[in-house]
């Protein structure tokens, strides 16, 4: 029977993804010079994927991708104007206002009397945290977990270390490929709620989900009725 | 009595500051037709410490901020194939070799014997993953912790979630700042083990260090003597 929930961070409780592309549109403006936008989000598109081995995941890490792709589209021609606005944009995104999700803050304060409550999510750790912070959401959380990928293994390594059995762990969250997927093969259950746009860095295949069992809510706001239902809980 | 030893990692396990020192050096270079290296360095440093408050600790923030002095200290003119190689030097530097400090997996290999040994230190997650990883000193630590800051909550916190009391924990670092002073406030002992540099956010006034009790070692080799003598370990 389910007794934690954890939950992922950016794009399930609180706006992420929307920070990013506001910030890709000033991005292209900033560089309307030299390309097309199009273009130019191709090409951030690509150093993005290429740097995510060597920088990770997150807003420092997306900044030095902005500045290379910067320096490769102009030509070696960009300003060092242009470079420190990019710079900007990052103390920008992360002093962003947290927007939490419709419907997130009443089903987690709900869920809080009956389950304990985790947040399972990659990104910077003093990112995160002060995001948890400034979301208001921190006081209903137990724990706080900052993992670098999202695979099978790094689910068993929580679930060991707070000593919880797969029987008593949902994981809920917009990210087929780190959030439903890799917990299903650890054993536990996972209830998947789609974001508004979807990452281009965590699709997955429909081959993928061939005979996966998972729930799917359209809204946060859905998961009490979700657990309500039996069969989905014990 | 102590029953587990958590160590900070850079500069405590294996060299970092090293790696910072020798890309300043190269990054002095690079911007050598606009300033001398003096100048250059005072101004990295200024960027560096207005920045971590944004940015945090590591080889990204850090990088983020070799940028930022780059165009200010050129007044724009910089060209975009400097701040390639800026980037590129992150990338060196998230992929250089870990250099162990002397005698050091000697004595991590004779304590993990007799202690529960753990690892607490500040930076970002991947990047400190893949070096325990890469040093090969992974297996003898039991617990990996990676935090936003080291101050006396942040230890308790750490010590709570192993569920250990203060009195059977030893810190081990080279920050009297962050491995010492902190660790003590928290009710729990620690051994200084200085570095060859001292990193300049990191230094503390004499004041501070009045009537504080806590081991000093003059390198890792001599920890195990020090935990020999039962006045220190009891």
């Amino acid at each position: 029977m389910i007794t934690t929930i954890a939950f992922d961070a950016d794009d399930t409780l609180w706006h992420t993804e929307r920070i990013f592309i506001s910030t890709k549109d000033k991005y292209k403006q900033l560089l309307a010079d030299y390309h097309d936008g199009d273009w130019i989000e191709r090409h951030l598109d690509e150093t993005e994927t290429n740097n995510i081995k060597h920088f990770g995941y997150g807003i420092k890490g997306f900044t030095l991708s902005m500045i290379e792709t910067a320096c490769e589209l102009s030509e070696g021609r960009i300003t060092g104007d242009k470079i420190k606005q990019i710079i900007e944009f990052a103390r920008e995104m992360i002093a962003a206002p947290i927007e939490v999700l419709e419907g997130v803050r009443e089903t987690i304060e709900e869920l809080s009397k009956d389950y304990r409550l985790m947040v399972i999510t990659k990104g910077d750790l003093l990112d995160q945290e002060t995001k948890l912070a400034r979301s208001g959401l921190g006081d209903y959380f137990d724990g706080f977990e900052i993992v670098p990928r999202k695979d099978a293994k790094i689910y068993k390594y929580v679930m060991r270390r707070h000593a919880l059995s797969p029987e008593e762990f949902l994981m809920v969250g917009n990210s087929l490929k780190s959030d439903i997927l890799p917990v299903i093969e650890a054993g536990a259950r996972a209830v998947f709620v789609p974001y508004e746009t979807e990452w281009f860095h965590e699709r997955v295949t429909d081959e993928e989900l061939i005979g996966k069992k998972f729930g799917r809510i359209e809204k946060m706001s859905e998961l009490s009725d979700w657990l309500k239902n039996e069969e989905n809980r014990i």
